[in-house]
């Protein structure tokens, strides 16, 4: 069996044709969701896919799809897609790279006159980055019943526009309602965003799963004094409960192992003043392990710490959010894992550390993710870059594994 | 010798009124520098000054005199003064209490047609709070020569108004320049503002010195990452340096005693994003001690631990405002101290932690103060308390220092 190749050429053009659209000064892009940016880059995408002969149709939250036909139309339909929005200082790859690899694929099958037996899908989810309306992955989110399509339409922007006054102002709203439909795989080709494929130098990760994540807000009180008169034996400063607490927050964490994360994003005093002693210490947690069961018991003793602070200070913990540990489905890690192989790539299992609108599909039917690495692991970030050689790689495996999924006879 | 005593219920009756205007729904005052309430409340306080004939001018900054004469034209005044103008969310006593017992004290001698040898001045230094317009203690600051007229002339509040805008819209800009002149002492009662007197047990803080305080702003730099992809052994946590080198901060200001203060005010990290490693910690460094020398060593001992972080972090150090311990002037603290004696009132030697006028004026001239406590220390508040007893003995000790400087024969 030959193995066929992407061109990496149009590959590298498609990206760098994307990339002119809401280019930053630093090199960067700016296509904030539903902007005029966001609408002219999926013109353009779509502008590429009717070439090669695609279908495309958009639906009620705005997630385009863009169908080439299979052997068997009664087979289900094997989805390859990201997202094509970005940050507000936004790099090249980040989600791009996922969408446009994956019609560099069904351009490298029109090359070669190659239908597959299953139809396939790729698909531009909506609002995946939330820099612009939250929540993040709006559009798989709503597509596979995660959240509700009233709230995201109410979304509203630093600016007052809604997210359905946005959808019809740039003509993406479509006419087919969000729902989701049957599919046979879902493939997800992204950047790693993160550093561990970089320093154990390997081209492809097989996604294996998601991390769990949780959010808490934790508040630590004392007493508020002016910075002068109270001697130190007399105050209760919260900052002194903090000191003490966060490193046995992180001692605890690393119990749990090199999956283990935390995390202190955000970190502030009440009040904010520097002649005085503060009544609060407030911060962000951010508690992430891939396995759910033991992200739930590390949570739990890390939050129990707050216990162990002195009596004259007071915690108060607010869970702010959280998204299960996903894992990701066997057939779609084991396609990946052969592809690399038979291509030859060093590759290697990963865990995601980020959201992903795969998180969302793997909730619903068969996902899988691809990842290359990036450059020191710099991601929303406009000097985020990728190499071209991973590029290829991961446009290769891409290319495999949906041959691999999509020639099979079973369903 | 009968020592005089000044009359409760007037004292309390000037207080009461005062504290209508601009009076807050939770039992405070807001009377910022230069407003209509302060306007209003200037009035007010020159009414009962007019009524029992002291003369009053305003100087080029708005500070406000009022002038008894003395037996002896040719001796240099004494002041006794503090100041009107209110936090926004303002006590009843902060300042205003060292006004108008002053006020009491010279209508407990008019009722009694005793004239002193001194003549007597009430001052009403203007701005010292620095809410509305910064800097703090803008009046005495000028009229010492620590801060530069012009400087606070174009202040300007968060309206967008300047201080000489407001001093010339509220009447309050005076035709005589704002500059020193002799006096023989400055005397200046005050609130504690702190909770040591109340702890001890004391009527009256025999104050002997203001606290030197110096305030830098650190910023410790990491690396910022996603909170996800990256294992914890990859990171550089800023927030891993903070709580290293914070306990080591508070450890090496303890080795300086219970004078020594250290206060972190101010914490953020940038960016703030509960799903980030920040890249950098910053915070505010309030250190103080009353004796300067010791502050300096204290001060460079504590910014050195910046150096022991580990190397994969930065640190940056700015100085964002000091000012040099004060001692008092010898002879204001005997009478005090003898006034509190003779008086048989529990006193203590204090040392003043928050900054006040007699800061700047014992820059120039023999100054004093006198403390009284108030309730749990809380002051910069509606919930600021005195109690009446309280209230009276610290008049008391001021008319009764007054009394010792003032008959003095010697000048």
């Amino acid at each position: 069996m030959t193995i066929a190749q992407i061109n990496t050429d149009r590959l590298l053009s498609f990206i760098s044709q994307m990339a002119k659209i809401g280019a930053t000064k630093n090199g960067g892009s700016n296509r904030q969701a539903l902007t005029n940016e966001d609408r002219i880059g999926r013109d353009l995408f779509l502008d590429w896919c009717y070439a090669i002969g695609g279908v495309s149709r958009l639906d009620s939250i705005g997630n385009l799809f863009v169908r080439f036909e299979g052997k068997d139309p009664k087979k289900l339909p094997i989805l390859m897609g990201s997202h094509l929005d970005t940050q507000p200082s936004g790099g090249k790859f980040d989600g791009v790279y996922g969408v446009l690899a994956a019609l560099e694929v069904m351009s490298t099958l029109n090359d070669q006159d190659k239908m597959l037996y299953h139809p396939v899908e790729i698909v531009v989810w909506c609002n995946e980055e939330g820099s612009r309306f939250i929540p993040a992955m709006a559009g798989s989110g709503v597509f596979t019943g995660n959240l509700k399509q009233s709230d995201i339409y109410s979304a509203i922007d630093e600016e007052g526009i809604s997210y359905f006054d946005a959808l019809t102002a740039t003509k993406q709203m479509g006419s087919h309602p969000c729902q989701a439909f049957p599919f046979s795989a879902s493939l997800e080709l992204h950047i790693e965003q993160g550093p561990i494929l970089e320093a154990e130098q390997k081209s492809i990760g097989i996604v294996t799963g998601v991390q769990g994540m949780k959010w808490h807000q934790i508040t630590l009180s004392g007493e508020t004094t002016h910075a002068g008169p109270t001697p130190m034996s007399m105050r209760k400063d919260p900052i002194q409960a903090f000191i003490t607490l966060l490193p046995k927050m992180y001692e605890k964490v690393s119990e749990y192992g090199d999956l283990a994360r935390i995390t202190i994003g955000k970190l502030t005093t009440i009040p904010s003043s520097t002649n005085t002693v503060p009544e609060h210490v407030i911060f962000s947690l951010d508690l992430r392990h891939p396995i759910q069961k033991t992200l739930e018991v590390m949570t739990e003793e890390v939050l129990n710490l707050c216990e162990e602070i002195p009596a004259m200070f007071s915690s108060e913990i607010e869970l702010l959010w959280e998204s299960p540990a996903r894992e990701f489905d066997p057939r779609c890690i084991d396609v990946v894992r052969t592809a690399a192989s038979d291509l030859n790539l060093s590759a290697m299992p990963i865990v995601s550390g980020a959201g992903h609108d795969s998180v969302y599909l793997s909730s619903i039917g068969p996902a899988g993710m691809i990842f290359v690495p990036c450059k020191d692991g710099i991601s929303h970030n406009e000097k985020e870059h990728v190499e071209p050689e991973h590029l290829t790689s991961g446009a290769n495996v891409l290319l495999h594994s949906l041959i691999l999924l999509a020639e099979e006879k079973g369903e």
